[in-house]
């Protein structure tokens, strides 16, 4: 029977993968992973002669099309082999896991998901800011900040979205485009955080507001992978001692 | 030195846990828990003579106020006790983590957050819904089903919740009032799916519209705890052959 297992690997700190993700690590024959950040180090749990295939994204060399990725899982799903497909995050927060499925399904491999811890919700709680509170967020979004570029039109307009608490996921590249948007709904003192490498030990986290925002990420040099937070509960960070 | 560690449960399926939760919940002396559904089992990893202190609902029984709650968390940190409080999901959403560690703040205690695979992300995925998809949804909201009933003014109007996916957690006895709200602004074709007892062995998928929900979760019996999902990535279900 051939199976692959899609794993999320957690928002980087490698304990914050699940018990049974880790498991599946252990025992692999064959892992295919994405750049996974700090959470790289649960790679050291597989087992000797396990294959690594890496197939996330090299400065300067080869980028792998999401086809080819597809193609390199239905190759390599053998009969009676662990075959764990390891994403960072949860597999399908952003991490086109569903198009994985798709091409695993279409080829009759048999599969199982496993969720990871996603960044968007715990890397804002580990900084101190929870994403939902009684008193000021009864609700949260979460949006990409990189929509696919090959799509015919955007379908993402951030002043639009209207939710207590937003998290945006990639949007450091953007954060211009993002913030402008967000102006025309919400006023510039609406707090906002920028939070890099969360989860880690070299987590960094730059609070400012919706109008300060692109002039305090330049300054302090704020770099991808960095997640936004706009919102109310920003303010609770003090709250947590943080 | 008093230390509180707030850790998160996962979705029911006790291997969905992280790796540091179940660690702590070995080690810890004091565990402090919520009605934790199918991830009770967790509590058999506890060690010999540990202290399990149940603080979640007890139909016909006294229910815990988050007060309560709060001064049991203070009372039970003692110098060098491994004190662990387990709620279920993540802490942070929609499980007032935020009110528990301002009380362990203001009472001078340190505390570790570990965060949990959240029910909102990881029950639809499990179902084969994935919240997120290139071509259907770059951006999901998650919203509570029950605000706080002592709150002023309700801060929810469930039909101006804009994401392209909309996950509701504890709605089903809110369902008629929701789905009202959401019908004024989207038509009532809208892929609609309601997972009862997801990640786990018993989980059961009602996948309908917005128009027919109310109707069909009262004929299938639907019953807390469920989760609802309304949003085109409903219809995916198929193609991940669920």
């Amino acid at each position: 029977m051939k199976k692959i297992y899609l794993v999320g690997a957690g928002p980087g700190d490698p304990g914050l993968i699940t018990v049974k993700g880790l498991e599946l690590i252990k025992k692999a024959d064959i892992i295919i992973h994405d750049r996974l950040g700090a959470s790289k180090e649960l790679l050291k749990n597989a087992k000797e002669g396990a294959e690594l295939i890496y197939v996330g994204k090299r400065p300067g060399a080869h980028t792998f099309k999401q086809e080819e990725i597809n193609n390199i899982l239905v190759e390599k799903a053998v009969d009676d082999k662990i075959v764990v497909r390891l994403k960072g995050g949860d597999p399908f927060v952003f991490g086109r896991g569903g198009e994985e499925v798709r091409a695993i399904v279409r080829n009759g491999i048999d599969y199982e998901i496993v969720p990871g811890v996603t960044s968007a919700i715990s890397v804002p709680e580990l900084a101190g800011i929870p994403i939902t509170d009684r008193r000021y967020a009864s609700s949260f979004t979460v949006a990409t900040g990189q929509e696919d570029p090959t799509k015919e039109e955007e379908r993402l307009d951030y002043g639009k979205l209207n939710a207590d608490t937003i998290v945006i996921l990639m949007g450091i590249k953007n954060l211009p485009k993002i913030v402008g948007q967000m102006l025309k709904s919400r006023p510039p003192e609406t707090p906002l955080a920028l939070i890099e490498n969360g989860s880690t030990k070299d987590e960094r986290v730059v609070v400012t507001t919706l109008g300060e925002a692109v002039v305090r990420a330049e300054e302090e040099g704020v770099r991808p992978p960095a997640i936004i937070v706009i919102g109310e509960v920003v303010r609770l960070r003090s709250e947590f001692g943080r």
